[in-house]
């Protein structure tokens, strides 16, 4: 028995993303990459065409000065382009470094310099912002715009920097490459968490984790996602590889539907109609949108099937109104940028109908409850614990740290508090910072806010820890009532009765028109804290 | 920009076996793995109870002297003892060695010797099989009884091996052993493919071979395995991974239904409704046998939703007795062993309902077509053409062997010859081996085989050549008729006419009471040709 004899005989074959479009190009080439604007559909192409297309652009990237390893910056919405710049950056191993437009430009600016970016490709309507980021950001030496028909753009009037129009571009230097070849270890796509304080952390995507991962979302109990579906991406890509779905579309040939900056309950309402939607993805905040709109239109979308939810919590009232409403069949997910994004899901086919529960990880997705100590709690099923993960899509140490973001074990500690219930399904039931100490015992947020999000009349609401002499903290809730609804502070703590312990009633009701939100869209708790969080 | 900036900076997570068992028994621990026998189920066990017997019997393979890259040989029927050996063996790295008992003692041996099997683990009935082994195969020192409730066994009398009972082992020395911790590159399972001609040789499976497999089997559009399906696995693990089905039952959380020798009509049809099975898999023809049973008994399977055909060319008719009589899907599909063995599949939620379409390859399987000079053809929509196939879970040459079995682009031959229609779907159109050259041109078997194979009355059909001093060959065609079915060569060559080059009629027809088949189950060509290929 020697060790030849023993040795495996498969192929060597690296799990690059280059191999997506190949694949959809080849089995796939006339499903459709469509884009939406403003007088509806601007942009329409096959497979096939995009892949010509993103190995031109290529060609244009290396013309531009970009290798291997370098860099690419992307601040854009969600379009036919920016796949292309997807695609044509990674299939010669240019890392594809997304931006998210809404953030600060100093924090953007920060972002660039870490990356080092040398060329920037931005959405027409970006462009003076751009401009805003060009004096602080040294690195820069190229804007690429990425026209749209029918929004109206320049190109970048700032001195420092040379501005391309992308089609210009394509068609000038734009020589098809020859994709792959390298390792499929090597970095494929650089996202900044979007932390509400201290400095955004990047998560170096490499090849082979976004690959894992496209295949981990393919699996019929995670996503479902099939050649048979149109898929409506109202997620940005800019949030955690657009949840990955900019490569699970073409994997499985899946025509997809880019609402570009359109997230608006009509505009997302006549794209769902016109291209025959069957599936959509995006944060609940955007489906409150189109619900909204058809609720007050009376319009119907009868051929979405499904939606997936992520990224903040799923209000039930949203979760009934959308199978009530729309017989779409809602899948809650929970993610984050540090798992690609994918850490739970709820299958299409079995779904829970529970808008708290997340679901369970599909297999390379591996979960484990801890206590604070990062202990793994003896019962895994029904106490609450702090989420850990591991995995082959899940971060090990963030972009530029030598320091590992794991445990010893390999753990990485998503920050967040959860329970699983007896079929495995996945609740997250707080953040582990969020939590406030009373007089030595943990008050967790999550479950008042729970409680108190699910009663008619409340547009929003957190729970923050307020400075108690004798306590350490105490609980208060902020509310902000919905439009034209009151509620008394009496009936807010009637609902908590017998539902939290005694002690963790809050000891005062805070109203606000508006609810301070970060730049994520999340409620922006640091800031509550800051304003309201002082000894009374 | 430093290299250390680009470095991706995601978890190193090897992809081995051992966590679909760790992750079925995490997430659905209570779904069941269940063993027919003659009197109705004999075995049934949740994964976590799996995966506690799996970890003990690593330590009992320990205890027999088995370390990682030794090889276990496992000849048996499909049971849950099975696949505690699979689970067991690959969980510490030993290599799982599948034997096939219909193979002639002197191939078993063959096989033995090159693998270098000290342990082997028998079905009980194959008792007497294995003794027939021991004195040809001087490396056995150990033969292991999976015993099965209600099946007679005895420890084999043979001298120069010691002879366990499976669960006396599993008490006296099973402790448990912690699993992983090895490269995923290392081998994980070895099949020697069963070639009817020649040397069988060996495809020795890695951990990642199997496990990208496994992934590109639950791919929704290829198997579309999901947690909710109660699956019938009715192909012999023996055969190529059982089709990989072992893998992907606990990957996604399937209740697995293993029916071990019984593969009968009757059997099947009491399993499928006994256990509520919702997708069943196997060659055609066992699904032959439950429709004949079904037909003959006026019986139902209202559980069962669809039906994974491969291994062998798919009737026409059988496909639409299942979808008629059985109201079920047919999911046609190709593959071999070296390819792990998924190739293609038809997606269940879009179901071709042509016989002789295979469908897509999933995500990771990559097919192309060439002449015979291995010359892509420049037009893979439409022509015949030779079928290679590369991807990760595909074969780069044979076991013990140091020439690569691809060519200098990593393309794997098949031997088949193809056809791909617009929409992608494969057609595999016979084997480049039984081509038949007439007069300088090609004639192609198995065009003609399906032309005759679809007339009512012909159980069996083959066309070989014969030898032609004028032509060099002709074709000939051999048909085994139908139970008390008569059909007039005119009648024949009449169905050919107009379907094929008027060249291509056979010569002659030969009918045979029974079609010679090799031990695989498929027509033993080579013996047609020996008995009825000399020239007239």
């Amino acid at each position: 028995m020697t060790t030849a004899l023993h040795a495996g005989t498969m192929q060597p074959y690296a799990l690059t993303l280059d191999q997506f479009i190949d694949h959809a190009a080849k089995w796939h080439g006339a499903a459709e990459v469509v884009t939406g604007g403003i007088g509806g559909v601007t942009a329409r192409v096959g497979y096939a065409g995009l892949r010509d297309r993103a190995k031109r652009l290529s060609g244009a990237f290396r013309a531009l000065g970009l290798a291997a390893g370098d860099n690419l910056g992307v601040m854009a919405w969600n379009s036919q382009a920016h796949m292309e710049c997807w695609y044509g950056a990674v299939g010669i191993g240019i890392v594809c470094h997304t931006l998210n437009p809404r953030l600060a430009p100093a924090h953007l600016a920060t972002m660039i310099a870490r990356a080092g970016n040398r060329v920037l490709a931005v959405s027409p309507d970006l462009v003076a912002l751009a401009e805003q980021l060009v004096p602080l950001c040294p690195s820069l030496a190229h804007i690429i715009v990425l026209d749209e028909p029918g929004v109206a753009s320049v190109l970048p009037a700032c001195g420092g920097v040379t501005g391309w129009r992308y089609e210009e571009l394509l068609d000038r230097h734009g020589a098809e490459l020859p994709w792959g070849g390298f390792d499929e270890n090597a970095p494929a796509g650089l996202c900044f968490t979007s932390g509400t304080t201290g400095m955004p952390k990047g998560v170096s995507y490499t090849h082979r984790s976004n690959y894992l991962h496209t295949l981990h979302q393919l699996q019929t109990d995670a996503s479902g996602l099939s050649g048979r579906d149109t898929l409506l991406v109202a997620v940005p890509m800019f949030h955690a590889n657009g949840w990955g779905f900019p490569f699970s579309g073409p994997a499985c040939g899946a025509k997809l539907v880019f609402p570009s900056r359109y997230q608006d309950g009509a505009s997302l309402a006549r794209l769902i109609n016109d291209e025959r939607v069957t599936m959509a993805v995006g944060v609940p905040t955007v489906w409150l949108g189109l619900v909204d709109h058809l609720d007050a239109t009376g319009g119907e979308v009868p051929s979405l099937e499904r939606v997936m939810l992520g990224g903040s919590a799923v209000p039930q009232a949203l979760m009934d109104r959308f199978e009530q409403r729309l017989g779409a069949i809602v899948q809650t997910s929970w993610g984050m940028t540090e798992l690609s994004p994918l850490g739970t899901t709820t299958p299409a086919n079995v779904p829970v109908r529970s808008a708290t529960k997340s679901g369970r990880p599909p297999l390379g997705v591996d979960l484990l409850l801890t206590d604070a100590e990062g202990v793994a709690l003896p019962e895994q099923r029904g106490p609450e614990g702090r989420l850990k993960v591991r995995g082959a899509s899940v971060v090990e140490r963030y972009f530029g740290e030598d320091a590992p973001a794991v445990d010893a074990a390999g753990w990485f500690d998503t920050g967040d508090l959860a329970v699983i219930d007896r079929d495995g399904n996945v609740s997250i039931t707080g953040r582990a910072k969020d939590l406030i100490k009373s007089g030595g015992e943990w008050i967790n947020p999550g479950e008042i806010e729970a409680i108190i999000g699910a009663l008619p009349g409340i547009a929003q609401v957190a729970v923050i820890g307020r400075a108690h002499p004798k306590w350490g903290e105490r609980p208060i809730l902020v509310i902000e009532p919905g439009k034209g609804a009151a509620i008394a502070d009496e009936a807010l703590l009637e609902a908590l009765r017998g539902q939290v312990a005694s002690w963790w009633l809050p000891d005062a009701i805070v109203r606000l028109a508006a609810m301070p939100l970060a730049l994520t869209g999340k409620i922006d708790k640091a800031r509550l804290r800051a304003e309201h969080g002082a000894a009374a």
